[in-house]
């Protein structure tokens, strides 16, 4: 049962977003793809039988039983997202929420009878590939991210994310912290395929989450003047390229000194022609690490050897699980090693803001991810959806 | 009567592709704003009686008498340009059209009657700046571009330059060198704005071109692995964006050590994400100098620095121009000064094939181009025209 119904879930949304070159997802928030997606999160609970409750960010919610019954108890929640980086992976969010309804299913099929509400969810634009704000959606609803600013990002083309949100169908006026949305989650854990090699190294198929470094997004404005390539001197020449070098050269530098990492992995160049020196170049830098004065301290390093101010466009401190939540959890799985990552997710936005939450984590061959090449066997997914029904069946306190 | 029609020529084609953020242009090849310049240019021939005539390669040719009654003496050509790099400014290559149109009817005001055919030229596509080869109309008709090179070349969004020709209504399979459009030209003049700042220390409007630098494009397919920037170690990146940053440090070095001039203005970065170390990048170098042993050393030290390979886009020898034409034009335009450029041009090209060639510069206050802040002062442009009439009664032997 639980794999009939994880390879049925698993199958109907992998073309969704896929590109036949790469083979890598393009999946953003607001975008045609996001909305089959949300349809097909729609589908899934309405198939179930269960009630569809969207948020003031537009996150699904599909809740098994009444979520305001439960009380200040609240409900048990699973789930994670279903959008990616450009040219992401098939893991990264939807195993989380294909392994929510998988494990539903299993639960059901064993004749599970919860004593608490179960919810199921999807969150929107964790990613915040199109915005550049992660987490967004998770962000909202706690008021880590205000609401004005939330409806004023851009995306590449210019479109607001109130403009995209409304051509989507859904009302921006309304976007802001959720504070019943919240009160309905009496703990969360979000499934993720893991992002790096520590269960290969383990042997074990099934991790919970430790902690989440301190991470952030900067990003840097370099300025320029534009000039013809072939006959301005080098002497006249403001040139932004060289501070990017600069910048690219630092944040390596920086974070092997300080036992972090960093990444230029966007930029845009203006006007971006071949002979044509460029009037300004825009970099974002991505630091992390186990500690934050070092993180922070990464990020100044490469803002002086650009000679340009980091505007800080997201940051979240670290997270550190519920301990007493990973414990219950590690021992109900048979003693899983407990991990933590580099990788920010809305579990951890969601601990921040008070929620119970813990993450468990499923192995991946490479532990390549954001990036087509990212993995998890079949039968290791199918050990996640075991695992999190087991979770479930714990937490959501069977009455069966 | 030479005020009227420059201006009412340089007004009607100003808005064309201008950006209202930027102020800049962007009229690439084979686009709608190309087909609005290339239909002005029709209807000015036109309004003239002169006969329209598009070469294999699209470029388009508006003849005053009979290019064909002239024998192997051909006519004499001016023109230039209409496209533009991303941004670029008003007067790079439109200065050239327009100043030639303008000439012709201040000769005719003075009743000028031509002992030779007297041609106004349109080259399609002088920047490159949508398929990546500069100079394209005149290379393919001088067959310095391969036909089907030149058809295969690709934009940013993957259409092919046939296709693009195709939508515009030029038939591709006819693209290839044009032997009889060249037997045409006996002599080629191109007025163009000076990109730089020698008229300006000379306190003169108007120069003749004496040589072209060699100068050439290449491209670096920098090779990295997609990943994700949170999770992944230091040292398990393949990180293409710092190859990148080795490339651009090495373009301004090596040039500064060889008094040439190298740029890096365009990269393309694969996907592009935040959280995303790329999976690959792309950059573009120009790379231009006084002698070509030194330029090419430069595109090595680039190379080597970068360890990738540079894949020769294009590359133009040094155009030195008829000296007996730039010593007659001189001395017609009251002593005008001689001024080599970095700057490629139709004329480097035709010049290349043999065609007797030159070139007059219009000053440029700040020495600026492509860029918005492009300029050159109506007077100055006026005095152009008058220069650019003057030669074409000259070499266009007046039966009146």
């Amino acid at each position: 049962m639980t794999v009939e119904s994880f390879d049925g879930l698993w199958t109907a949304i992998e073309p969704v977003g896929r590109d036949g070159r790469t083979g890598g997802y393009r999946r953003f928030a607001w975008t045609g793809e996001d909305a089959t997606l949300r349809e097909w999160f729609a589908g899934e609970a309405a198939a179930r039988g269960l009630d569809l409750v969207v948020d003031r960010a537009g996150n699904q919610w599909a809740w098994w039983g009444d979520p305001d019954s439960a009380g200040p108890a609240g409900g048990v929640v699973v789930g994670s997202h279903l959008d990616s980086v450009p040219d992401g992976g098939a893991y990264d969010g939807p195993l989380g929420v294909v392994s929510a309804f998988a494990a539903l299913d299993a639960l059901r099929a064993g004749g599970f009878e919860p004593g608490r509400p179960i919810g199921v969810v999807n969150f929107v634009d964790e990613e915040g590939a199109r915005f550049g704000v992660a987490c967004a959606g998770s962000r909202i609803i706690t008021g880590a991210l205000d609401a004005d600013r939330a409806r004023g990002l851009r995306d590449g083309d210019g479109i607001a994310m109130a403009e995209a949100m409304a051509r989507a169908g859904h009302d921006p006026a309304g976007v802001g912290p959720d504070p019943e949305t919240l009160r309905r989650i009496g703990v969360f854990v979000e499934l993720h395929v893991e992002q790096g090699r520590g269960l290969v190294d383990l042997g074990r198929p099934v991790a919970v989450a430790s902690s989440i470094w301190p991470h952030g997004r900067w990003r840097l404005d370099l300025a320029g003047e534009a000039n013809h390539a072939g006959t301005t001197r080098l002497a006249d020449r403001r040139d932004p390229m060289l501070a990017l070098a600069s910048a690219i050269t630092a944040a390596r530098e920086a974070a092997a000194a300080r036992g972090c990492v960093a990444t230029i992995g966007k930029v845009r160049v203006e006007p971006n022609g071949v002979n044509a020196i460029p009037s300004a170049v825009r970099a974002w830098l991505d630091a992390r690490g186990p500690d934050e004065p070092d993180v922070r301290a990464v990020v100044e390093e490469v803002a002086r050897a650009a000679a340009a101010g980091a505007a800080e466009e997201s940051f979240t401190a670290e997270t550190i699980f519920s301990v007493e939540l990973r414990d219950r959890l590690a021992a109900l799985l048979g003693d899983a090693p407990a991990l933590g990552t580099g990788a920010g997710h809305d579990a951890g936005i969601l601990a921040a803001a008070g929620v119970p939450t813990a993450m468990l984590f499923v192995r991946n061959p490479t532990g390549v991810s954001h990036s087509p090449a990212e993995h998890a066997s079949r039968e290791d997914c199918l050990a996640g959806v075991a695992a999190l029904a087991r979770v479930i069946e714990d937490l959501a306190g069977g009455a069966g």
